[in-house]
C-alpha cells in the first residue's frame, strides 16, 4: 500500500479504470473531469474529486493525464487551470493520451523548465484492461521519470515496454501500433463488406478467417460487432480519424509515404462524414454499405 | 491405407507437400511437373512421375491440381495434354489453386459436361503445413464431390471448411482471406518502414506489436524476414500481385469498392516493377526503402 497522492486527469472509460486500479493499489487518488457523473463515480470508489486540474493537492507527486488528445493535454497542464503551476519541483506527469511524438517532446521540455518530470506513456488495451490494471504501456523518458513512475505504472499495467530515454519515443511506438490497428479495422470492414456482396455467410467468414492467414487482432475483436450489428462505442470512429491523422502528420513531416494509412484515414473520415463519428470504430464498415446495395447484419 | 490412385499436378512447394502427405496416407500417387528435379524428388519419395497430365493412368480416380493460377489450371485440365479427356466418368478433380470464383464455377460446369466431378478447394498454410498434411482447405462443391474427396482431403489437411455446395464459394472465401493477407503484409511493411524512418528500433517494434492491438498473423509471420533482411521466397510478391488482382477483378465485376485492396495491389505491383516479383512477398517493404532514405536491416 502506497499512501502516496496521485491525480488522474480525465475520467473517461480509460481514466476511470486507471483511477480504480490506483485506488486498489492503495494510492490516495484525486480525480478531475468535466463530467459530474464521473466525479461521483470516483468518489464512490474512494477517490477525491476535484473540479479543476489546479485544485489537486499541492503535495501530489504524480499526475496521470488520460484525456482525449494533445489539445486537452496542453490545457490540463498549461491552461488557466492547469496543474503545471500547482505541482512542486520534482513532481511527475505521466502522459497516457495518444499524441504526436513531437508534442510529447515539447511537453517534456516545457515541464522540465519548471523543474517537473515527464513520462511519455501511451496506453493500449481498452476499458476492460484499464479497469483491471492490465494495460500495455509504451513508455519513454529519463531514468528519473521512470523511477518516480514505477509504482504507479505497476498498478496500471500488465506490460510495460521501455521504449527509450527520450520523450516522443513512446508516442512513436504507439503511432506505429495505431497505423496498423486503423488499417486492420478498415481492412476487416472492407473484407466483410465484400464477402456480403459476393454472397458469403458473414458468420462463416469470421469463423474461417480467425483461423487463417488473414487474421488480425482487430479482425477478431471488431468483426463480432459487425456480425451483431452493434456499434455502441467501445472506441469511437473519431479516435481513429485523430490517431491516423497523427500518423499522416508525422509521416508528412518526415516526407515519408504511408498510402495505406492515408486510405484508412479517409475511410474513417467518410464514416465521420456520415454522422458516425461517435459510433464504434467498426462502423467504418457502414461506409461500404452506404456506397452499395449490401445489407449488413442488423442489431437483434 | 487407401491403395487408391491419385494424381497431383504441379509439384511446387505446395504440390510436393500434398503428394508426400498422400504417399504417407497410403495412396498410389502419380505426379506431374515441368521441372524434372521435382519429378525425381517425387520418385524418391515413392511416387510415380509422369511427364504430361494426360499420361496419368486411366483409372486414376482423383486429380489434385496444385498449379499456380487459373491459366495453368485450364491448361492441365483442358489443354492439348490435359487430364479431362483422360479421366473416366465419375472421376474427381480437386482444384487447390487460388483462382477467380467465376473460373471455379465455369471449370466445374465444363467438367460436369464430361461426367466429371469438381471440388473448388483452395488451400492455405504454406509449404511446411503442406508437407505435414496440415493445410487449411476452404472447399465447396456437390455432396458427390465431397464424398469422393473425403480420404484425400483428410490426408492433406488439418482443417477442412465446408463453405457451400456451389463451386466458386470456396474460391470466394479464399479471395476474402487473400484480401486481408495482402493488405496486412503491405501494412506491416508500411509500419516497419515508417518506424525505421522515425528512429525506432525495428526489433523492438516487432516485440511490442506482436503483443498489441496492431498485431496480424502476417505481421508476426513476415516481419522476421524484414528484420533478417532475407527475401528468399516462401511465397512470392507475384502471388499477391495475382491474388489481389483476383480481388480487384471480382470487386470490379460486382461494382464494389475495395480501396485498401487496390492500394495494396499497387504496392505489390511496385515491388514487382522494381524487379522483385520472385522475391518473398515481405519484399514489398523495399518499395518504401526505394522511395526514401531509410536503410532496412540487411542479411547477415
Amino acid at each position: 500500500m502506497q499512501n502516496e497522492k496521485v491525480a488522474v486527469i480525465g475520467l473517461g472509460s480509460m481514466g476511470m479504470g486507471v483511477a480504480q486500479s490506483l485506488l486498489r493499489a492503495g494510492f490516495v487518488v484525486m480525480g478531475c473531469d468535466l463530467n459530474s457523473q464521473a466525479l461521483a463515480r470516483l468518489a464512490q470508489a474512494g477517490g477525491h474529486p476535484v473540479s479543476q486540474p489546479s485544485d489537486i493537492e499541492r503535495d501530489c507527486g504524480v499526475v496521470v493525464s488520460v484525456v482525449v488528445n494533445a489539445a486537452q493535454t496542453e490545457e490540463v497542464l498549461f491552461g488557466v487551470h492547469g496543474v503545471a503551476e500547482r505541482l512542486q519541483a520534482g513532481a511527475l506527469v505521466i502522459g497516457c493520451s495518444t499524441v504526436p511524438p513531437a508534442f510529447a517532446q515539447q511537453t517534456a521540455a516545457r515541464l522540465a523548465a519548471k523543474g517537473l518530470l515527464y513520462l511519455d506513456a501511451p496506453i493500449s488495451g481498452g476499458a476492460v484492461k484499464a479497469a483491471e490494471g492490465a494495460l500495455s504501456i509504451m513508455a519513454s523518458g529519463s531514468a528519473a521519470a521512470f523511477a518516480k513512475a514505477e509504482t504507479v505504472l505497476a498498478a496500471m499495467s500488465e506490460r510495460l515496454y521501455t521504449i527509450g530515454e527520450h520523450p516522443g519515443q513512446g508516442s512513436s511506438m504507439k503511432m506505429i501500433n495505431q497505423l496498423l490497428a486503423g488499417v486492420h479495422i478498415a481492412a476487416a470492414s472492407e473484407a466483410m463488406a465484400l464477402a456480403v456482396k459476393i454472397g458469403l455467410d458473414p458468420q462463416m467468414v469470421y469463423d474461417v478467417i480467425v483461423h487463417s492467414a488473414g487474421m488480425s487482432w482487430m479482425f477478431e475483436n471488431r468483426v463480432p460487432r459487425i456480425l451483431a450489428g452493434q456499434y455502441e462505442p467501445h472506441s469511437a470512429v473519431n479516435i481513429f480519424v485523430k490517431d491516423l491523422g497523427i500518423v499522416l502528420d508525422a509521416a508528412n513531416h518526415a516526407q515519408f509515404p504511408v498510402p495505406l494509412a492515408a486510405m484508412a484515414q479517409q475511410l474513417f473520415t467518410m464514416a465521420a462524414s456520415l454522422g458516425m463519428g461517435a459510433w464504434d470504430d467498426a462502423a467504418v464498415v457502414k461506409v461500404y454499405e452506404k456506397l452499395s446495395d449490401i445489407t449488413l447484419p442488423a442489431s437483434a
